[in-house]
């Protein structure tokens, strides 16, 4: 059992003096929309109004392999995983990019690739090589599951004792919407042929072989729908449960989040099973073209900010979303109220 | 007459080597979505791939007065539009904050404010102090229609030649929606009821204020709705005018722009009547809040970046796109392809 601290919410009284300064600046009330709402929710995740700027965001990928592959789920080979860790460290893959530009940070953690770690520093956290095929057998152990949970938090509180202040976590694994798919179907208890997507591009007949697998996995997880943990284990991956436990630490750790795509909401809906009340820490960073990511997000109550038909991970779409949770800090930070600049109000 | 050259398309050349290289780099073919056809765009207009991060992104607010807040149309006093000229001068409205963040720069033009210009600079392109109200009365003369539509060519050439290689238009003017939703109901031969928004945020009975005078200005426009100059003297206005000629003044320079909200897009919609072609040279920034904005959207055939309820203006919608668009940039120039990185295809 990884047992979670109660979370508690972001703080009340930041909120509310957001709320109140944002009816101050130099434009008509909600007339930034979403821009207002996410500087609300910075201030108060922070404690303090008005925000601060990140000076320290974050993107964390967490990479690996899946057993389902051997079910021809994926239109890429397993291979790709290490390949694409080796992209990451060198600094050109789109979350290297893409963070880049939005003054972030990369760190790649090899969680369960099907090869040797990359470096001492990108293994440090690794569990095991490659998680089982869900369809005909668990993904992890017990203490495996325990103990990629626990390297997901011990990945959380390195970074925000490293003075991290805006959180992302990102996927790399061929295969990975496979059992991301299952435990968002197995946690909200759905149809899995609705939610199921292409993937990285997969064809109609790989798509049948998927929904299959996903179908035999749903099966083996028929009695564990209940229990967050015992999800993981029995139809998720060390990489899911690493996620699930950074982002539940980083509630713990009153650090604010923001999602990316399907598999780290997969992992985000079970977190918040570990953790309730975790959620009120993240927002939804961009809605992907993955169905089940859509659900995902409907069972959490969270609205993507942006929606561009992105299907990539890696944490690409929150990175994309960075600038506007950035554009909302800086606008209740730094505009001038109507007194400042001796405009009048309505 | 406001004669227009001939639009000429981005380059096609350009564009099918931008989708080219977009399937040699590491990530699944079309797995970056609404991303990929934003690059694609880019190159087509720099007419290079992969194309250029933009170094002089320039903001251009076009500040105006409008005779038809005499009919109560606005939560604000006109007397705002000055004042916020200057918090634009002094760089305390949403839109310098804004742009600051998206590394842009802003540029402020009084061209019909009720008020003497701030300074010459701000002064230099003025057209007349207000233009009328539509309701009652075209907003302005032939002349001054002309003298609007080359103010605006006038500004869109100087950003050009001063190295600009993307523009945005800007709008700040109290009841300016007014002018904007007329001037859509009148191009798109739309219903106003359907499409009248609420602007800086007016309440009921102002709302049916607004009709009225929209009612009556579509009334005195309806014998030129196919006539674009005519429209803008008629129901339109100066500072529409003038962003009317920019936006078709940049297509003309294949210079790139982003759209703001519904004041902007009216005077595209105008732009593009003008200068047959020009809106190729656009996309939309966003989607704001007021309908008729939509509504002139589907009339170009544009597709909003993002959608986060905003209904500033200022440019500001634009300004937070910004950021989406070099991210598109960014990825198609700075990426590994699958050989830089070794990795497998699929």
């Amino acid at each position: 059992m990884s047992a979670f601290p109660a979370i508690t919410p972001p703080d009340a009284q930041a909120l509310q003096a957001a709320l109140a300064r944002q009816n101050t600046l130099t434009k008509p009330p909600g007339a930034l929309g979403r821009l207002e709402a996410l500087s609300v929710w910075v201030a108060s995740c922070q404690g303090v109004c008005p925000p601060r700027q990140f000076t320290r965001a974050r993107v964390v990928v967490f990479a690996g392999d899946h057993g389902v592959t051997a079910s021809g789920v994926s239109a890429f080979p397993s291979e790709v995983t290490p390949q694409m860790v080796a992209n990451f460290d060198a600094g050109g893959a789109a979350i290297n990019v893409l963070a880049t530009l939005a003054d972030a940070t990369v760190r790649v953690a090899d969680i369960a690739v099907d090869a040797e770690p990359l470096s001492p520093a990108i293994g440090a956290h690794k569990v095991r090589r490659g998680s089982g095929n869900i369809a005909i057998e668990d993904a992890l152990s017990e203490a495996e599951t325990t103990a990629a949970i626990q390297a997901g938090r011990a990945i959380a509180d390195e970074e925000v004792d490293g003075g991290a202040d805006l959180l992302i976590a990102g996927d790399m694994g061929i295969g990975n919407t496979t059992p991301a798919t299952t435990l968002i179907a197995a946690a909200t208890r759905s149809e899995p042929v609705a939610v199921i997507g292409r993937g990285t591009g997969i064809d109609d007949t790989g798509w049948a072989r998927k929904v299959s697998a996903i179908r035999d996995a749903l099966y083996r997880a028929r009695t564990v729908t209940g229990d967050p943990e015992a999800l993981l284990r029995v139809c998720g991956g060390a990489d899911l449960a690493a996620m699930a436990g950074f982002l539940a630490q980083a509630a713990v750790r009153r650090t604010p989040v923001l999602l990316d795509g399907v598999v780290v909401t997969a992992a985000a809906l079970i977190a918040d099973l570990l953790a309730p009340g975790a959620r009120a820490w993240w927002q939804a960073g961009h809605r992907s073209t993955e169905p089940a990511h859509t659900l995902a997000l409907d069972h959490l109550g969270l609205v993507p900010i942006v929606d561009l038909g992105m299907r990539l991970g890696e944490g690409t779409g929150a990175a994309v979303a960075l600038p506007v949770v950035r554009a909302a800090v800086a606008t209740l930070a730094s505009m001038a109220t109507f007194d400042e600049a001796g405009v009048s109000d309505a």
